[in-house]
């Protein structure tokens, strides 16, 4: 199935990302953390991505080490969407490996798969890129809380 | 040693957070992902806070995960300050497990320890809680890459 | 509470380690891995030990990862035994920071605490360490899978 | 390139694992954790395996966490065996997602890949799985220490 095919809510319509979805309703941490984008390739590949601006960028004008987790963490449930079931979810663990930095500007992206979707336990993994080069390898573990009120 | 102790460089002098630190230099995600605050007790110990805002939240009304892992990757430089020895440094790897959450206005903190300082590498690990009830464990591992220019 | 003191089930009666547990029934991989042991002190913080022997060490001479971890992954139960209630319960994740080696005939020590015991998770954290020093800071995540048959 | 092409020193001659190759030297704790083998295809995808015997078994009767975790380790260093450019090499971290149980007399297959190799760090990631179905997930770092005696 393709997990962002059943409808067309929370699709962006113009500019840059045009096709691409946010999560619907408000965040304030990721509103300004990101805003981050995902979408899903006909065979079901998440796709997940954003462009480094001047607000990510830590002291030494690279990307925020905190940004690129707050990204990690977004991926983890835009891969999982279909697994989650729309049910209420939360991280349990998340761990990253920071191998490479986000200039100002860059495309970041990121795509990943559900290792194991078990009752309660959503077990996924990732890769962030930019421009081709590995910039985050992570793993996360979503604990499913139970119908979404 | 009191690791914070041989200057007053970026100590707050006034409101909530008098008496402490923070890093000197602007960190546009920091700025608002935080702002983050350090001290060091006189024996060493380290200490790390926030308050939480309503900009720190997600969708849910808590506090976002990736607010509370760019607090965590704030506490690993803040905790391994003396054996960083002021030489830039990056974040290798960052671990967490999310065992609790935060709700709007809680005082957010954390302390941990450098579990060993090596030649180019300093393990640490921390623990954040808010009331005195844990919200993250978490791990890492800085590079220490040379002489700050 | 004391987490060992309610039977002498498991307790070894002479030698080296008397006064100390194992688990009942047989383990075939930690027969060799280990054997390890556990207990109690008075106010309940968690000991787990074993001595490094030769079928324990690398092709280097020092205690190979895997048997670090595979202690780790011991110690994670013997912390959390209180919290586990008697339940079947199952590693769901394991994080070691290795910190340093472990020479021929080292006592090897381990300690932690239960971070968190939710309804099915329990979070711990950990640390080894031999004559002082440490070896492995290390974290994990059980999950109880319900009574023990 | 063919990791494991310039020559045939370790390789299997006979029997089930005819082709496969071992470590060269003993290493008295995977002897018994393993014997664990590895080979790369010709395209340089590392294959890493080994066959689920009673000496692997936990006491509920299936692989124990930490043989997964050995054989893990293990894998580390296969598929990162030309980056480490046969340099001594240890293990900095290792993080595992414990998703599935691995019976009696199963095989047990992992590969990966290398994240990056950087000057003294290597960032890899890979999956443990059994006829098909996934095991572990893992990722890890693996540090140079520079020319081996």
């Amino acid at each position: 199935m393709d997990g962002g095919g059943e409808d067309d809510r929370g699709v962006i319509k113009d500019g840059e990302w045009a096709g691409w979805r946010t999560w619907e309703g408000s965040d304030p941490f990721e509103d300004h953390a990101g805003p981050f984008y995902f979408r899903y390739d006909a065979d079901g590949t998440p796709r997940c991505a954003f462009r480094a601006e001047k607000k990510h960028m830590n002291g030494g004008g690279f990307m925020h080490g905190g940004c690129i987790m707050t990204f990690a963490d977004f991926s983890l449930f835009a891969i999982a969407r279909d697994a989650l079931e729309g049910q209420h979810s939360v991280t349990a663990t998340l761990n990253g490996e920071f191998v490479g930095a986000v200039p100002l500007g860059a495309l970041v992206e990121a795509t990943g798969e559900v290792v194991r979707a078990a009752r309660s336990l959503v077990f996924v993994r990732g890769l962030i890129t930019t421009g081709g080069e590995p910039v985050m390898s992570f793993s996360g573990v979503i604990k499913k809380r139970g119908p979404r009120k």
